[in-house]
């Protein structure tokens, strides 16, 4: 019996995530019998199945939404579900009140259920826990000063997984994510948009705009792989990791013009021409503040793996958005 | 016009600081013009003052509580309150409930009071938001993996402070106190007790129980170090501090035998004899997983002092609690 909920299985990682587990049919060698999706909205159809898949929508932060997902008492519960960056800048009480409110109802609600209930809890962080200045390549002992209410948010998140994990309460487990590029779908106005923008548009014939300078670094890890620490994360002996349960995962750390460098190499000059610079002030003081690269020594010896250069990560998107066609 | 707010003004650094700003008459240079004191009990009489004093008691985490205080527009709020670390081990809903949703009412109800308040926040923290295993010496960007609920609390309030304060909803400061030793008083059933309990006891003329063996290290400030980091606080231009508002203090790095070889230096060897070996695994076991010493640069740099030795803190507790007078 293997009962997976994935809680914002609406977004784009939660859906991948629900292929890949309809498609295995099993999670760290076990038959999934059951998977719930929750999120917000309704979340699409999904793919065929060997198990049953239930779906609902409300609002995690709503007094009552909590308990009812956890009286499912799944033995895996995926916690993806979180507003952006750019809106929990945006609107401070939401933001607090979906990510870290939110996040603690889901904490409190398994805690309070009867009966040694103590489910695998897989939690997406974000490498925005960190705030600059940085050193060269950020250790995984580094300490979390984040920039954005978002950052913050998700590092309280993270120490209350780690509290509850050491009280025995679930057995959790933060994955701080690097920025998952090439993101699919139409550009948006996030200022990390460009990230992927800058590849995805001129594969699909389109112009794209470039903001920052070329000399920009930044840390990065495709969809696909992003499913791939999800997968591996619930195969994980969580003992040895003792009460620090956040790990900063690997990725590929590159700047802008390595990017469009790879996009030349993979899809020509013609296609690399489509990006248009238009300098913006404000999107590349955001962009000061973020991470550019990690050691995540303590993610590759926990064997999770990323991409290992943005070629790669073009090719992902090439054949896993694209059906291996580029518009040249 | 300087009206000062001490929640936890009944604690015994509390009332340090009261006794301290009523001897002073001012705090950063300015005439304080009014102290309200705020605990969960009614603070004992305060001392003579050139300026009003008001006392309250509530429950901070009650509803209306925290909005009440923050209608008083105090011009600096000391925030030292909160359930110490065994309770709110042992009490997971009352620790989480005073320590951080307490802090945060408070946070919320400045936030919101309108007409552009923005007030000076100085808020304890404590080193329990670290945990083992340490570098040699613990630097100001080593990460906050608590061992204790109480450590989280604290550190997850630390990045609230730090939000709220990027966000210019007021100006906070979060100081990381080292354990303050020598603690007047009684000796209590704290795991940390022995640390002030093998010096406060012989000096008494009775006899103190060790747990733990002489090579156990920690990390010591004086109550008045406790206050003066508090009344430096006040004055600090926190603009060069960016969105890095917690500050590890400075403080005494010393061994259980340096302890009782300055005791022995100050106090001789008959007093240092009336302390007794009593081996306890439980407490040694907690107290392995402690912080046992600092680099606090940072601390440094802004001018936060501490005592150089512990022989100096055992002068300031001879001086402070016992008029000078040893029983020798």
């Amino acid at each position: 019996m293997l009962h997976i909920m994935i809680i914002g299985a609406a977004g784009m990682v939660g859906a991948k995530l629900v292929n890949r587990l309809c498609a295995d049919g099993e999670l760290a060698g076990r038959p999934i019998t059951r998977l719930t999706r929750h999120d917000v909205v309704i979340a699409g159809p999904p793919p065929a199945s060997s198990f049953p898949i239930d779906t609902f929508a409300s609002d995690l932060s709503t007094p009552g939404e909590a308990e009812k997902l956890a009286a499912l008492q799944p033995d895996v519960i995926y916690h993806l579900a979180a507003i952006v960056s750019g809106e929990a800048e945006a609107d401070f009480d939401k933001g607090y009140r979906i990510n870290l409110d939110g996040t603690r109802h889901l904490f409190e609600a398994i805690r309070k259920v009867a009966g040694g209930y103590c489910p695998k809890i897989i939690f997406t962080s974000s490498i925005a826990v960190f705030g600059a200045p940085f050193p060269e390549a950020i250790g995984d002992e580094f300490f979390t000063t984040p920039l954005t209410s978002y950052g913050t948010q998700k590092a309280i998140c993270e120490l209350l997984l780690a509290d509850y994990s050491r009280r025995g309460f679930f057995d959790g487990l933060g994955l701080r994510f690097p920025t998952i590029c090439v993101r699919p779908g139409k550009p948006n106005l996030a200022a990390s948009g460009f990230f992927s923008g800058i590849i995805r548009e001129p594969l699909a014939g389109q112009e794209a705009i470039l903001p920052v300078g070329e000399d920009v670094r930044h840390w990065h890890a495709s969809p696909r792989a992003a499913v791939g620490f999800l997968t591996h994360a619930a195969g994980l002996d969580t003992v040895p990791l003792g009460a620090r349960r956040n790990i900063t995962l690997p990725g590929v750390s590159c700047t802008v013009g390595e990017q469009i460098a790879a996009l030349r190499r993979i899809a020509g000059d013609r296609v690399a021409s489509r990006i248009r610079r238009e300098p913006n002030e404000t999107i590349m003081k955001i962009v000061s503040g973020w991470p550019r690269n990690f050691e995540a020594r303590r993610g590759l010896a926990l064997g999770f793996t990323a991409e290992s250069s943005f070629d790669d990560i073009i090719k992902v998107h090439i054949a896993d958005e694209l059906d291996g066609k580029i518009f040249s």
